[in-house]
């Protein structure tokens, strides 16, 4: 158990340092920057990365939203959640703590502040423009999270190519995020939300509920979905 | 059956949803936008991540013109066609009504406005000059379904890695989008032209025989050719 | 042995219409546009598409230089040299002749203009510069077949994973690209030379001769450093 | 075990030909440029390729760190470490002499100049703004690089899908680059910081020891790390 722990530790530490941070320090540089493309693609090959990495030891969910999902989705005993949770906050904490130090090693006059960070949001200017409505992020976040679940409990079903269910979950996050990046910044993932937020403080942590609610309401319907409408075979033994 | 026809209902729920939204959403955003490059991507990713989810189900078709030229490569059942291509219609739709939904939640200064979708076209002025003609539209969409085909009939065959297929159609779909979004938008796909239409009508509706008649036929064509010409075993039972 | 040879016509096709038919369609739009990290990918993935649907039938090479090297290389029968290389460039004509259709589609006030081809060259005006010495461009050509050689033979061989070849491959061309789209618009393959040269004449053919000798040559360097540098093994029966 | 250092030599030189090159000579084209994000994915496509093609020979690692770190994860004999790091730094600077040839290639008015080498830097004034401090980027360069060890002794483990490791060890450099290139223009690699100062000398030079000391010193806590709190059984022989 505490080798899955770490598992989920690191791999969600570097879903943090990895997703968050080329979003904070490479999206924006002029004319060469990454873009939401980049960011996207960031996020993805996180998961992607670690899945192959230490899949084989926790499962690789690195994210709270996956692990109710799986719990629904027949996948997942009940008595890991909440130690999987809980290394996944930590994780996330910590790595965003690690780009709060290097972005205050940043010069006084470096294009990227200390303070910047890729919280999730609505209702808010961003972007040239107004963002999305708070039911519109909530539909966003639902919706994707609930297809990621699919993706996830499909992927790796014993009845499909399971050793590509890596490919498939990190670049299923990189089109999630190509998605929604204007609507919410893209959480789907409550850990990630969170450690954003506690850096931040202020409207990041006010609006921090819709990103554990959505996500965790969206990851349970799409394990639902997936084992009742689409499984094909009988459940399986945890 | 059922089974199948929810798989292919959430696969094309999720092509419109992912394609379409994040040429949406997310494309021209200012400076940071994904351009046609995170559409094509968006698009291919969407058909790879469930391929590999729900492909074991029903195949993972999740566009009538693919369905036409398994028929006739010889790789589908006759008496399955109608129903995968109404599955795959509600699911389009449904994602195109869901993307309705969160558009109406942009504010009033938001740079995407209710009612931008991604239509497919001919003839009309976009990208700062005029649209190509109809028969250079017809003859690209023809070309792309074909050579689509002959991509999946050749990676699903069965002398083939047929473990990678899901890789190879998927990132099909974005070389396909990467060649020919400023021509027509990129249909290949009668049920992701026909989700957008209905939503937008007027032209949209009017041009919206071109983005059936030709992808079906190109994927007729790619079925018969990889059959007759290039496969290299007697046929399948289906 | 036909089978083959019309594998090789689809496969070249592909190259040459979703290569540069994306670096003429897709990659300069205003604003939006694909670039050349875009057209880097389409390569790419035309290769690697084609070779997961038909890399069974012909061993996928889509290109004279890669035909030299697997000769030189000990893994081509010399037999089959002259009419593989025959059935890439018909098909790498024919898929030009196709873009040179759709292209006269374009509308008169449209950004693509009739004739624009995706030439290669040296010694002449590019990217707001003049573009690279014919000596440069030689050694970029030469190196990068040669490299892409020893990766194809590497990916190949009987002792590596050789289901990943087509993701190995394809990937291969596309970093190619990314180096060399500014140096001479990135040849590495005769057929696709040819293809556009024969439409836009002039300049495109009298240099022509540089990007069949130095791909060629390039090839066959890399199917011999791969033979007797790297591989671990006593020779393949062709 | 000479097969084993071509294998390294050319692993190398395509790293840096790759990675470097496209940076050099692609990255900041006008308006077509690829970015930061078309170097990111060119070194990672440059390991992900070699990967594939000579990892069956050598293992692939083509960078000192790689090769530290591996040792101390309890992959790697101790006996091959120095001529393995030979091939590696020779490898690299032929990659960085044959850029050299090419960059003076370039014509009186083309926009990239003799000189331009992709090197990496602390607190120095780039991309508009001052750069990171040094405990900022000695900070980065070790993180990026033990998470790099993480992802290559995880994903090569006996128990995982180890014939994904060259697509997870790739990706994980593409990675590495979105995040840390506006941060030191990412060394984790001493071979290739290396390469790059030669040409340049001075500061490049001076500030040499960070990308030596800190990828390794990152390098080897990953290997132990995933030896000792992640790895779920008894140690391999080497």
């Amino acid at each position: 158990m505490t080798k899955k722990l770490f598992a989920e530790f690191f791999g969600t530490f570097w879903l943090v340092f990895g997703g968050c941070g080329s979003a904070v320090f490479a999206a924006g540089v002029p004319d060469l920057g990454i873009g939401l493309l980049g960011v996207a693609l960031a996020f993805g090959l996180s998961v992607l990365t670690m899945a192959y990495a230490v899949g084989h030891i926790s499962g690789g969910h690195f994210n709270p939203a996956v692990s109710f999902g799986l719990l629904f989705g027949g996948r997942f005993p009940a008595k890991e959640l909440i130690p999987y949770i809980i290394a996944q906050c930590i994780g996330a904490i910590a790595a965003a703590g690690c780009l709060y130090i290097i972005l205050n090693g940043a010069g006084p006059t470096h294009f990227t502040k200390p303070g910047d960070f890729a919280t999730n949001f609505y209702g808010e200017a961003v972007y040239n423009g107004k963002a999305f409505s708070m039911g519109a992020a909530f539909l966003a976040e639902f919706l994707l999270t609930a297809f990621f679940l699919i993706i996830i409990m499909g992927s790796t079903d014993r009845w499909a190519n399971g050793k590509f269910a890596g490919i498939a979950i990190g670049l299923a996050l990189t089109l999630i995020h190509l998605i929604s990046i204007p609507i919410t910044n893209t959480s789907v993932n409550p850990a990630r939300s969170l450690s954003q937020a506690i850096f931040v403080g202020g409207e990041a942590i006010s609006q921090l509920w819709l990103f554990w609610v959505a996500p965790i309401a969206g990851g349970i319907t799409g394990g639902l979905v997936y084992r009742y409408l689409i499984q094909n075979h009988a459940e399986e033994k945890v």
